[in-house]
């Protein structure tokens, strides 16, 4: 199916008014739609510029806006706060850019039931702000919680920091309301713990990057908010030592942290280095960042004390232990800066999101170190261990010219990704395929996978109006 | 879309006896195959006999199964152990029946990954068996684990007892082989603890009730294995006391209980009777059973404390402690022994599985009196307070007549379905739809919410070959 879309027209955007009112839609303004033409992608071929940006108010209106767009054969991208990292909320085919902005409330927190339900435009964490003297919290963690939008997590099925022991953005989500790619306003779920009425559309919808439906109302499950925690900062020879632990924790430990954050030594020591941070790594090959948390003060204690010893048992160099608020944060900020550290080098990277099965992620490092030295470029590798997600990140040699950059980086993405294939990785844990990544998909999925993905977006969207130009090509 | 098939003949037969050899066929015995002509549904008009069964080995088997199929028209049904609650294995159009019962085995324990690989013919208990030594368990939980087919959970993700804690089946599943309706073999997931490469397939095809696709490979995660266990029998006045207590061990208990479950007055009445059950219970209106799991038995003891206060506070009339193997077993007793109970009064009896919010658990049971009042059915009502899913199970009164029982049996399920769709709930929160429940899901879904799941049946198996008949009619 070849793409034939037409042209925005002063017709079409006055039908868009006449839906959203001239005040949300954005029309023939450079300056303000160049803020709708990007994620937080660095690189600037990824960015594409919208012909006209609406913001609607409701699901009535997105469901007009849909039915519009597919009689006028306009292709429409939904955008929640635009902090993705891998394209997926950039209108590659121009078109209208559907913005969740003014959706932003939070419409209900039932306290009997651990639900809350909100729009797809509040930023995740004024959702744990709103609740936490109740003593709840909403258990997705993505690294952007302050500024990215649950719509936007929900569409990415978000990952983060604490997905090893509360799993990811998905497991939250309970119900949504959606409008489909045709114009439906349908619901899925609800406030039940159980479901199986049905095909599990709510988890067909999660993380399919907003090209099968526009979330307008989700349901969320919230926990009762753990009330300690503690963090260890474990210094290891080498990774393979480091990576042996990581399994360890938890059959031997019986724990299930809450983190279990990896560095490899350029990580960080460019980060300690960057931060002025003191401690002594000079030894050390690789780090673990290991946080727990619990219902109270003793637990805490005794779960950190028993990961301590395994670690020294298992071939720590050093452990130290933060449990206050201060030094936790002060470790985190090393971890956290990884990525800021090496724009010192190069503002031109590529951060990557590779997953492979935890006992794999050795192999991994080594076979990365052989891209290193054959490509002569740097890529620190850091991430959530306790995932196998690994932020690997290609960064630019600063004595590369940018011809030879854009010569090379394709040729290390995909060496990486075949390394990861082998490993029975694939090549996006958390951050989603987009445009980005999506010329890499075949190294992961034969057409037949590809295949079932594309009979589902056809049934559901066959004019390919939501988001197109994203994870696949429809051809 | 009419069904449209063909009969099965010689030719299929001995083309089946090809791929599978003759000793995997079953054709023309029709005491063998009475065996495959029902699941564990009470009621007799579920019961469908196959025109043929065929046991394969493997995913190329079933793959070349599914490609006759297509090309004969003849239906295909897969089934697990039949154990199932709502018809699902049951082949109401004939045609070709698909046992998994030989592909048996566990193919892989990686305990570095916390992954076990299997085929969909295991019993689900085999499981925990064999890595128990390990420190090792699978968190899925269903009531029947000692008979059913970890396959047979998948298609319907089941629920069970300790979903309250560890969820259900699907968050267990991290990967997926499969034959698909139209026979390609593909495979989603893997053992990837984070995976957003494009839709998320393995938990579309999870609760599908085998309408989408075969397992051929299931890919689990596995948890480090609880040592310590404590259960609490609390008797409250009445289901209003017993309920409020739910939200609250969660909240201001700050503890996620393994279970919660439920019984209402006749319940457990009948079923410390027939058990000849000496707690005395004349007071009480209303009972739960929470069962506390963790890593040692001072953590145990410290949580089960702390919900026994809370009950207490909130209005709990007793609290009995069992903190070893032969009083929980006792306890447990009275709560599986409920139906089995109720079949002195009949045996004809519908098991219902419907889900409200937990909130609404003391509405339901009060519309639910009504209900038995009009109708003069006993309608004992229990299940799994902590999510809301509630067994009510309709018993014929001894004094109607089967014609009257007939009658009145879908005016009693249509109010019952009625009053939980008012509640915010659905029909099924763990058993599935399957025959039993289909001509009922206009209750709880309307035809944009049927047209989303059909359209992804029609895109996935075009010839509605695959296990026709459940969950929704095509037309």
């Amino acid at each position: 199916m070849s793409v034939r879309y037409n042209a925005v027209t002063q017709e079409l955007v006055d039908k868009l008014i006449d839906i959203v009112g001239s005040k949300n839609v954005i029309w023939d303004d450079q300056e303000r739609m160049e803020n709708y033409a990007h994620d937080e992608v660095a690189e600037k071929e990824y960015a594409h510029m919208p012909d006209v940006v609406v913001k609607p108010a409701d699901a009535k209106e997105i469901s007009q806006i849909m039915k519009l767009a597919n009689e006028y054969m306009i292709p429409v991208t939904p955008r929640a706060a635009g902090s993705g990292l891998s394209g997926g909320a950039v209108p590659v085919y121009g078109g209208i850019l559907l913005s969740v902005e003014r959706m932003n409330r939070i419409l209900e927190i039932d306290k009997e039931n651990l639900m809350a339900v909100v729009e797809p435009g509040v930023v995740t964490n004024e959702i744990n702000n709103v609740i936490k003297d109740d003593g709840l919290f909403y258990a997705g963690y993505p690294m952007s919680l302050e500024t990215c939008f649950i719509g936007g997590n929900v569409a990415e099925n978000a990952g983060g920091g604490k997905a090893i022991k509360y799993g990811v953005t998905g497991r939250y989500i309970y119900g949504l309301e959606m409008v489909m790619p045709t114009g439906e306003i349908v619901e899925f779920g609800g406030k039940r713990v159980k479901d199986v009425t049905g095909y599990d559309i709510v988890h067909l919808m999660v993380g399919a990057e907003g090209t099968l439906g526009i979330y307008t109302k989700i349901v969320l499950k919230l926990l009762p908010l753990p009330t300690a925690a503690a963090d260890l900062l474990v210094l290891f020879k080498d990774v393979d030592t480091a990576i042996n632990v990581v399994p360890k924790v938890m059959t031997n430990g019986r724990i299930i942290p809450t983190a279990i954050e990896f560095m490899d030594e350029s990580s960080f020591k460019a980060s300690c280095q960057y931060l002025n941070e003191t401690i002594p790594v000079a030894e050390a090959g690789a780090m673990l960042l290991i946080e727990i948390d619990g219902e109270n003060k003793e637990l805490v204690e005794s779960e950190y004390e028993t990961i301590g010893e395994l670690c020294i048992a298992n071939g720590a160099i050093e452990v130290y232990v933060a449990d206050n608020y201060t030094t936790i944060e002060r470790i985190w900020k090393i971890r956290r800066n990884v990525a800021e550290a090496f724009k010192v080098v190069s503002p031109h990277q590529s951060l990557e999101d590779i997953v492979v099965p935890i006992s794999n992620i050795p192999d991994f490092v080594r076979g990365l170190a052989e891209i290193i030295d054959k490509y002569d470029v740097p890529i620190p590798c850091y991430g959530h261990a306790g995932d196998g997600n690994l932020h690997a990140t290609v960064v630019k040699n600063p004595d590369f010219t940018m011809e030879r950059w854009h010569e090379i980086l394709p040729k290390v993405l995909t060496e990486m990704y075949e390394l990861t294939a082998q490993l029975g990785g694939t090549i996006s844990g958390e951050h989603g395929i987009g445009s980005k990544r999506k010329h890499y998909m075949r190294l992961v999925m034969n057409e037949d996978q590809l295949n079932v993905m594309r009979r589902i977006k056809k049934a559901l969207d066959p004019n390919n109006i939501l988001n197109p130009g994203k994870i696949f090509d429809m051809e």
